[in-house]
């Protein structure tokens, strides 16, 4: 028995937001000190690092678990299953439901319940649950599939992974300008298909780490203290990525029994261009090689960093022929990756 | 090997809030009209309904992940393990944390990072997450823990229920009575021990039921609208478990082979005693049965229902010797049962 992904969908919101809508947004320190630079230079310092001209946010009227939804029936389309089929829905967020303009996180029922409601399936040995695993969270939800396929506990499930980060920044704060809102849903089957996921990697750092993404007060010292938004340390970020990302790539990858040289394609989170670029050479660096051309497909530019939706997203593109100059055939391995607040990070390596 | 439940903890919050407390409550209709009868009346009548004498809540200083770190350190204590040693934590909540005083819920990172952080736990693999489940999040909890050992990919977890719903409770509402603080926690583990998990339950009902339990608004229309509560509709919720929580109960004890008979007692999710014993007359009468005096431990009455934590703070008690006139022995074969918002059904057939 093999435990493959048979199906994908996503949902890319419809608002483009650019840097240049960013020009008018007043930007502070973190002490509420004006920043001393102007929002062109800002803006355009963001780009050089990150790489992300656009990112996309919901329109007014959806919420995280609407657009799931959405991506959820895209998958399941592509997989060709009945959705009474499945034995569970596992979702993958970190901020629940935020209605536009609320601040209240709205997690009753669950998001995993909405999805299931929405989807109108009736069959109740459906289990639908919620997780939290910051960034990482889609592919911890496909390492937690693979378990209960192993354990004998399920044949189907749906992991989904959405997020609306527009919902929770602070506008005061540059760090603002990464976050996106989408949705990434799969179908994670046991089949008798060749392939499937060869390896998996998982781990929790918070020893000094477990703050490094945070829940914070806005930069702006008028707001409500008890109003808090999505904050990160990015230098500690930035440092922690690349010393434990590759590693985790590299025993993942290991764990496989895959030569390095047979990896086609790195799904990795898409959270910073140039961070992302310095994960992949360190990462080839560990097996003495250097990162081969086009080996790492990305969505950052135009897409931002959405979370848990990153990487179902950036599959789905791939695996569709969305993705210019990238495409991917049965039987090529491909290696994911993620690493967020947690800090969580973990690694898959899959066989199409 | 056997999966089994090695130590527990928990943390019985040190307010008490007593039904005469809410005498000076302003207890509203849904439409906002006020409730036609005195509130010593209406605290009688609840009263005899669920058997709630008393509540408890954490202090002004406590959040979730507070009271799940004591309930957490107290389990391990009592498995008499390193944690070093654990390689999940897996935090089932369903509002995360929310200060004393503020309407916001703060998920990041995530609960689960912040016990292991409180735990001083250095291991990266132990990888820690929450999960959102309604009150049979504990439960379930213990069956995820029970997928990653059997699939191979952990031999220790510990599994943490934990909750303060006074945070999110609408004074308005007579419902609001029903809510407490708690915090329970479990070590399972591998082991080549005798007993531990014969067989689990799990369903999660969405198509008519997703909204049984939902946040919405205060009955105290003056309430800013964007501000929500946990509400009930609980005639709803009383009718759906009276017919599905049996079915699921004896569904589980049917798959462990285990006879009706043998069954020494049932750990239910403490939500009404009037519930409760309908639950389990109609449980035995599905076996053709009378419920046996002395079957099911009861905590409402001081500790009311602490959602996710009830159960494994009932399971603490008794194995502890913590419950008047309930004990349980070596070999002996307990029922878990939970059903909450979802909504969720599950069970485990456990012997000691």
């Amino acid at each position: 028995m093999n435990i493959k992904i048979t199906g994908s969908g996503s949902y890319i919101p419809t608002e483009i937001v650019t840097n240049k809508d960013f020009t008018k947004h007043v930007f502070l320190n973190d002490d509420g000190t004006p920043f001393p630079l102007p929002n062109e230079v800002i803006t355009e310092k963001f780009y050089d690092i990150t790489g992300i001209e656009e990112r996309r946010y919901v329109t007014d009227d959806l919420q995280t678990s609407d657009i799931a939804t959405i991506a959820a029936k895209r998958a399941i389309e592509d997989a060709d299953i009945d959705p009474e089929t499945l034995d569970y829905i596992i979702f993958a967020h970190n901020f629940g439901n935020v209605k536009k303009g609320a601040i209240q996180t709205d997690l009753l029922p669950s998001l995993a319940t909405r999805v299931k409601f929405d989807l109108r399936i009736k069959n109740p040995k459906c289990v639908a649950y919620d997780m939290l695993f910051g960034c990482p969270g889609w592919v911890e939800g496909v390492i937690q599939a693979q378990a209960f396929i192993k354990a004998g506990m399920a044949k189907k499930c749906l992991v989904i992974g959405a997020e609306t980060l527009s919902r929770v920044v602070d506008m005061h704060d540059r760090d603002s300008m990464i976050y996106s809102d989408g949705a990434g849903a799969t179908i994670i089957e046991a089949t008798e298909d060749d392939g499937g996921i060869l390896a998996h990697a998982s781990a929790t750092f918070t020893y000094d780490e477990a703050y490094y993404l945070f829940f914070g007060n806005s930069f702006n010292k008028e707001h409500d203290p008890d109003v808090r938004y999505i904050k990160m340390h990015g230098r500690k970020i930035y440092e922690f990525a690349l010393s434990q990302v590759p590693k985790a790539m590299k025993e993942c990858v290991e764990a496989s029994g895959i030569d390095i040289g047979n990896i086609k394609k790195v799904l990795i989170h898409q959270a910073n261009e140039k961070m992302d670029e310095a994960i992949i050479q360190r990462f080839y660096k560990l097996f003495g090689q250097t990162a081969p051309e086009g080996i790492m497909p990305m969505s950052i530019h135009k897409l931002g960093n959405s979370s848990v939706a990153t990487v179902p997203t950036l599959y789905d593109l791939l695996v569709k022929g969305n993705l210019d100059n990238h495409s991917i055939l049965k039987g090529d391995v491909i290696l994911f990756a993620s690493v967020g607040a947690g800090m969580n990070v973990n690694a898959i390596v899959y066989r199409m």
